[in-house]
C-alpha cells in the first residue's frame, strides 16, 4: 500500500491559515487533518480526539520526553503539540494529512519529516497583512508594529518552503492548495515502482 | 513581467497525448499549444501558423542549420519539428505554453530547455496500451509487438521527467494535468522576487 502525503500549511500569524484550513475541510474531506494536542481545559462543545487531544501537564511533558510530539509549543501558560503518532498512522493508512501551524513550528516538524511538502501562505502585500491584523481590534498600535515585524522576519523562512500560496482570494488560494495535493501525488519519483511493476510483467509475458 | 512557463507532455505511442491535448485546449484557454512545423503538404481545411507552419524542405533544412528548431525528426519522408521562435516568444509574452510530442523528441527539448517542465503520460497497464495499439486496427501482429517493446523502452526515460500522470480516465488525467500547471506556479522558488519586493517596501516604510 503506498503510504499517504504530509502537507504542512504555515505562514505568518494574521495571514488566514485558519479561515482556509476550514474551506479545505470541506472541499477536501479525503484530507486528514492533524488533531493537536494541548494541555489547556476543553471549551463547552470541543471534543477530545477531535478539537484537540486534552492532556495534563504531566501527559504533555512525558510525550516530550518520549519524543511523541513532532513539535510543540508554550502560549499564555499553557502546551500545544502535534502527536507524532496520530500522523504516521494516518500516512502508513495511505492516506493525506495536512497540519496547520505557525512557521517555527513548521521548521521544527521539517527537521523530523523531511518528506513533508511545506506550503507557505502569503498575504497579497504587506499592507493587507496590516489590515488583517488591525481588523481583529484587539490590538495597541505597538503590538501591531511589533507583529507586522515578526511577520516579516517570518516570510524570510519562506526559503525552506516548497511552495508559496498568495491568500488573495480564499476560493483562489484553496484552489492552488488542491492542485498542490494533485501533483504531489504526480511527481515522478512516486512513479518508479508502477513502472518496475509494468516492466517485470512485461518481461514475463 | 514574469515570464510563462513550458510544459511538455509527452509518452509512449498510443497512450492518448492528442487526445488529452485536445481536451486541455478546451479547458485550459489560457495554455498556448505550441504550433509544429512540417514540410508535409497542408490537408483540406488545415491552415499555416494555426495547425502547422507549412515550410519546404528547403525552408526546414534552413531552420535545422540557424538552430531555430527545439527538436525535429523525420516521418515517412517528412520533417516535422518545434519552432524555438514561437515558444520562446510565447514564454516572454508571460504566457505559459505546451508542447505534445513523442518522448525522444521531449528529451531533445529538455536538452535546450532544462527549466521547462515534463510530463510524461503513462497508460493504465501495458493491457490497456496494447488494446488502444490494437484497437486502430491497422497493424498486424508482428508490429503491433513491435510497438510494445518500444513502448516499454520508452517507459524507462520516465526517470527524466518531472511527473508522472496516468491516463485511466481522460477528464481525471486533464485534471491531473491542470493542477500540476498551477501548482508550478506555486513553487517557492517563483517567490522570492516578491519577498524581496514586500520586504524592500516594508523597509522604506
Amino acid at each position: 500500500m503506498r503510504k499517504g502525503l504530509l502537507f504542512v500549511l504555515s505562514g505568518p500569524s494574521g495571514v488566514g491559515k485558519g479561515t482556509v484550513c476550514s474551506v479545505l475541510r470541506q472541499k477536501m474531506p479525503e484530507l486528514v487533518y492533524s488533531v493537536s494536542a494541548t494541555t489547556r481545559l476543553p471549551r463547552q462543545g470541543e471534543l477530545d480526539g477531535v478539537n484537540y487531544f486534552f492532556k495534563t501537564k504531566e501527559q504533555f511533558k512525558d510525550m516530550i520526553a518520549r519524543d511523541a510530539l513532532l513539535e510543540y509549543a508554550e502560549y499564555v501558560g499553557n502546551y500545544y503539540g502535534t502527536p507524532r503518532d496520530f500522523v504516521e498512522r494516518t500516512l502508513e493508512s495511505g492516506k493525506d494529512i495536512i497540519l496547520e501551524i505557525e512557521v517555527q513550528g513548521a521548521l521544527k516538524v521539517k527537521e523530523k519529516f523531511a518528506e513533508g511538502i511545506f506550503i507557505f501562505l502569503l498575504p497579497p502585500s504587506l499592507d493587507v497583512l496590516k489590515e488583517r491584523i488591525t481588523g481583529r481590534g484587539t490590538e495597541t498600535e505597538d503590538l501591531i508594529q511589533n507583529r507586522m515585524n515578526v511577520a516579516v522576519e517570518e516570510m524570510n523562512l519562506l526559503q525552506h518552503y516548497d511552495y508559496a500560496v498568495v491568500n488573495d482570494d480564499l476560493d483562489a488560494a484553496c484552489h492552488r492548495i488542491e492542485s498542490i495535493v494533485t501533483a504531489e501525488h504526480c511527481k515522478r519519483s512516486r512513479y518508479v515502482n508502477e513502472i518496475n511493476r509494468m516492466q517485470t510483467a512485461s518481461e514475463k509475458a
